[in-house]
């Protein structure tokens, strides 16, 4: 059983971002010499999910629409009366749309490795999906499985 | 590899309710005394999901506005109907709109353990969220990985 | 540590369809013989997503109402405007409302295994959710954990 973690960084440009993260997972899968196991993509924030789907220019603005309508920009949320909670500075970010659309996402993923690849299907892609950018962000991935004995 | 397994129960009070599981789940990670590895947080109901977010009063009270906005209290549902159900005792509870509210959030939440520690972000917080309540409820905790070999 | 992996095949019927796969993953577990650990039931596409929930037919027409409402049929999706994707096939399926609806599902769910068997709860089926058929879908199903020495 081995084990291998790297920490993913990422520096978040929009409010909402849809940012295709798999070139960097296959990288770290790379480096961690793990045959057969699985990978867990896990966010450290409550406002950054991880997805798989097709990452497709036109289908990103479909899945922007699709967030903005379910969770509104404009809605006098509670989280967002900043006043009203305790302990909290008053340049907190309005964010609370944010945390329910990544309510509706994941946290993270996991995904097979057979034969030292990630067992994606032809169109999946994995995905960061930051919905209170812009911010630095990190993500974990830890892969474990079998691997090579002679390390 | 060492396994660790045991039951969080839980009495929900409200038929929406978020509650905050993280302490009990640390608990159960001290005493497996694993190492590195991973904790599954299993829901074992249909209207219990589990969900990692900010765990805040003023977001749950948005966490709630935002289910019963996608799913309605009131709508004639067709699982509500009873009667048209085969095998179905007339108490049952008339529950769809749990079912519909858990379709969108998730079963369990799979957390990375690095030095006997979970690896959670520093507002993330573990929830189980009852869509059916109140009811007795149960949540396996699934831990496993490497830990201290003179046991 | 044993890894054990098997393709699911299905041949889905409808656009929108829910399908109980349970049986099939607890007939490959019997194969796997391994006795503790997880297994991982992960489809290979953007637009299959796999669920835990309860499969009671009357609420599967009210799952089939919730998916259609939050995701329409009838909407102008960007993604579904083929002439303006790049390197786009013009008999590419206009499933756009597929990828909506899987974003707010899953791609995989992961049960516990304990002594030989899932740990699902009385009501816990596993579904696959096809979104974008009739297609033919392949799930992978990767158990792994503790099993019995003699093999």
């Amino acid at each position: 059983m081995k084990f291998f973690t790297q920490i993913l960084k990422l520096k978040t440009k929009e409010e909402l971002e849809f940012i295709n993260i798999t070139n960097q997972v296959i990288e770290i899968l790379k480096q961690s010499k793990i045959q057969n196991g699985i990978v867990n993509i896990f966010s450290k924030h409550t406002t950054l999910s991880i997805e798989i789907n097709e990452y497709e220019k036109l289908l990103l603005k479909d899945m922007d629409w699709f967030m903005k309508k379910l969770a509104p920009d404009q809605k006098n949320y509670f989280h967002d009366n900043i006043k009203m909670r305790e302990n909290c500075p008053p340049d907190e970010p309005k964010n609370a749309k944010g945390h329910l659309r990544s309510l509706l996402m994941e946290t993270f993923q996991i995904v097979p490795i057979m034969d030292y690849e990630m067992q994606l299907g032809q169109y999946q892609q994995i995905f960061a999906i930051e919905t209170s950018g812009p911010r630095e962000r990190e993500i974990i991935i830890q892969i474990f499985g079998e691997g090579e004995e002679n390390e």
